[in-house]
């Protein structure tokens, strides 16, 4: 990545868990634009606002969110870098507020779902939905109600000056959201040790084998596989697939050849550092 | 199929596409029960109180309803059949109503998503979410508002005394949702020619290509491959395949057993007659 001055699009608000991931992508000082939906931000980004965009496409509970891969297809983005946050959700409130006040909570309909227990634990708590976690909780400053809770990050409570009540309300300790850096070419050094490709291929049987085939057959490990509509030619599908190994290796570049054999249509949309945070070595 | 008369369980309301759909797979005098929402009707389901479910899990421009095969997996349900359904939304209104007093338009979220070009050509126009499309039409009529449309089939239309003022608006003339009946256990003939799996493997490189290669050493077309991410193991992933062929068939049989020896997690979650609407030969 260039080393300069850069802005970056984000979804969400100051403190959300994007910017947390924009930042240590690119630096503590980043300069940051913070957008209420992932379109917003590909259209800055399309309209050449942003030098980057930051964005999740994966989170280990709920899996793909399948409309950013659409989008950043759609948007011609390239892959530049990846990063695992740990997600971990609290309850936060107004400084002082005890539980027994609390009514209502507020949150984005992601960080809901992945703290479907608690609110099973307490099922009088109503639930509201905000357009992100971050904002959830400046909502719930601006309104500076008694009776509401916000779920979200640390990094949020402390942006607006919430409360943490109770911490890390979410279901599962485990919990992974896969970010990418996203810019308008590719830019990576012999370091970059991962590779995302898009592909697919006109109704034909044991075309999904032959595809996986040409990695197979030369030990290159797959982490990855997704599938989406095409919208144009209903029942065939996208497949976006990652995989481990550098654009500039004989043996990737070797698949890749023997990949558009099989394929009609195929693009690659990055070639990136692996983020070693998560030990997963394939499928 | 048990031809005695069954208690089926949607989402959705009278004249929904859930109801086309049941009425198609299980004759026109079944007996339906609506609910708001897919849970609802898995814990219906579970607490014995249906004989059936129809649910959607896919469609052709949106892919997979994600939610459901997680459902479909956590109440043991099996797939007993499948049809695909041609969806058409029409702009409905209140007899009499003009386009000119239409300011806010109400439907489903996906079905509003399947309309974007709409949207985007009037942009002065509001939306707002329902829980089902049928249901929208439904609340447009209990308000008998002027300045209200919905969006919705033309059997909702009917079931509730509105009026089509614009046929067909979704964004592309093919939609088609794959819609299956789920009861609690396998009932199949041999005329049954599709069957569906699901499994999963630690990490391991090539775990997915070998998976695959069971039913390609064996000429077994698939027609569909969906990865779920499992919650108590960080990236790794349920894969649900569907394949052409009847469970007793020799060489489903040998594929399956091949596929044991390589996954750590497998079941069969269903046998039936395939929707030959849709031609699809495999991928």
């Amino acid at each position: 990545m260039d080393k300069e001055r850069k802005l970056v699009g984000i979804q969400g608000e100051i403190g959300s868990f994007s910017e947390e991931a924009a930042l240590d992508l690119l630096g503590q000082d980043t300069e940051i634009k913070n957008f209420r939906s992932f379109e917003a931000v590909f259209e800055s980004f399309r309209d050449k606002e942003l030098d980057y965009c930051v964005i999740p496409m994966e989170n280990s509970l709920l899996g793909s969110i399948h409309r950013n891969y659409d989008l950043l297809l759609k948007h011609k983005a390239i892959i530049q870098g990846e990063i695992y946050l740990k997600v971990i959700h609290n309850l936060i409130v107004m400084p002082g507020t005890r539980f027994e006040d609390v009514k209502t909570v507020i949150s984005h309909p992601v960080a809901l779902e992945q703290c479907e227990m608690f609110f099973e634990k307490y099922p009088d708590i109503k639930i509201e939905t905000s357009y992100d976690t971050s904002g959830s909780v400046k909502e719930l400053v601006d309104s500076n109600r008694k009776d509401l809770a916000a779920i979200a990050g640390k990094r949020a409570c402390d942006a607006f000056g919430g409360e943490v009540l109770m911490e890390s309300i979410q279901d599962y300790e485990e919990n992974y959201t896969r970010f990418v850096l996203l810019g308008d070419s590719f830019f990576y050094t012999s370091a970059a040790d991962k590779t995302s490709v898009v592909f697919s291929f006109q109704n034909k049987p044991g075309a999904l084998f032959k595809s996986l085939s040409v990695f197979a057959l030369r030990d290159i490990d797959l982490t990855r596989i997704e599938s989406r509509p095409i919208a144009e030619r209903p029942w065939e599908y996208l497949f976006y697939v990652d995989f481990l190994g550098n654009l500039n290796d004989i043996k990737v570049k070797n698949a890749l050849n023997h990949l558009q054999e099989i394929t009609d249509f195929f693009e690659v949309i990055g070639c990136y550092k692996r983020d070693h945070t998560i030990k997963k070595i394939g499928m």
